[in-house]
């Protein structure tokens, strides 16, 4: 089976915790590449992630490579398997500023049962502003 | 200069996002030991943090994690200094799944421009669920 | 079955490659506490380990934690089992520049498939120059 | 300044440690992409660096990584600079069981103190064995 980003888009509230579906995450690609899931996202840089020193908070970062890697991995898999992040390493390399950041995911092996992937974070100019690596149990 | 834990908790909403601020992060406890920042949270398992799987989000257990670790630097340090999160490792070894968890930040180490911390995310019968390794850049 | 420091330290060559085996690991104690592996090794730091920065290289320090938490893991599992490690994650606190350093290693959750571990590397006088964080899966 | 392939293996005996240097790693190409300090290695998966599993130990794919992203800031900087790994974090996705196997450092960002890279440790059939992320402080 195969999804597309609407379909996606509609997994979001069913699979994720309100909290997360609340960030309004936009699946905007799918499926770029044969045999390797990625979908690439856009996040809003609402005011409410901002914090005081006036760039996105870090903690919203890593939130949507998290979510971002689930769904990268919907796509490697053809169906949604429950599953479990073991770990996530984000390095944050520049500050998110702008009204949107676009977060790529992109599995690098799914095996029977670990899987592991790597999330890249940009600001609309294209500069990676973070980076995360992660592994899944598939469960 | 000291903080207590009443400080602290003042000192969320002005440095952290709204997003963050409404987690109802509680501080619990500050400043253990000479020399090592410290800091006790507890976060409530609100339902718009838990999954479908029942669980407690890891997103949620990632952006506690980071936001218990500013805290602890701020007892480190004994004031506010302006810092950003160059790198946040988080491993998940169970779930969360009680009505709150706790979570112990503690600064390993302080330098002139770069500090390391580690953050233990517990049960609230005391099992490790999360465990995080963190490094700010003091600006 | 329970290990001594001595069966652990017959078990090196046995199991790790040559070229760690030649780093001349020397297991010091083992099994503090009930259901908990861990070991404490001792590194030598041998003029080959130092680099051009007169201190003992990280691929060092990284090698020593790596082949500690298998150690704590045969502890643990009171058997060597076939594991590998998934991930490993080191941050550099301090230099680590005297004629020896320190390596406990110990198992924060053993699980079915999967264990954790954290990996403390200290100097002599006690001052922590590193963390590694880690999971293995076990085969 | 710019250094070729040649000059950067003529710098590893005077820069890294003996230990390293012995594991004769050897710098295949240099400066792919404006800006973006990238190096390519190549190394032998020599007996001495294969565990009782028949594989390459992780701790040579680890300090291979590190060493392979000291060449990527050379590339970056122009010259060669103090510098300490401040965390590096690597996941293990496939064995390496070849003759050797093929090491891709690129620096992701470099800052005033602070420099990032993506390190990616492959098998000679292109499959990728490991995927290394780090940071390092600039002296």
């Amino acid at each position: 089976m195969s999804f597309s980003a609407q379909d996606l888009q509609d997994q979001i509230p069913k699979i994720f915790a309100p909290w997360i579906t609340a960030m309004d995450l936009q699946v905007l690609e799918v499926g770029a590449g044969v045999g390797a899931g990625e979908v690439l996202l856009r996040l809003p840089v609402k005011p409410e992630f901002v914090h005081s020193g006036g760039v996105m908070c870090g903690q919203a970062t890593m939130a949507a490579a998290d979510t971002a890697m689930v769904l990268a991995l919907m796509m490697e898999l053809g169906e949604f398997r429950p599953m479990t992040t073991v770990q996530l390493q984000t390095s944050f390399l520049r500050p998110i500023s702008g009204e949107h950041c676009l977060i790529r995911a992109r599995v690098l092996r799914s095996g029977k049962s670990l899987a592991f992937g790597t999330i890249d974070i940009s600001n609309p100019d294209g500069r990676l502003a973070a980076q995360a690596t992660t592994t899944y149990a598939l469960l």
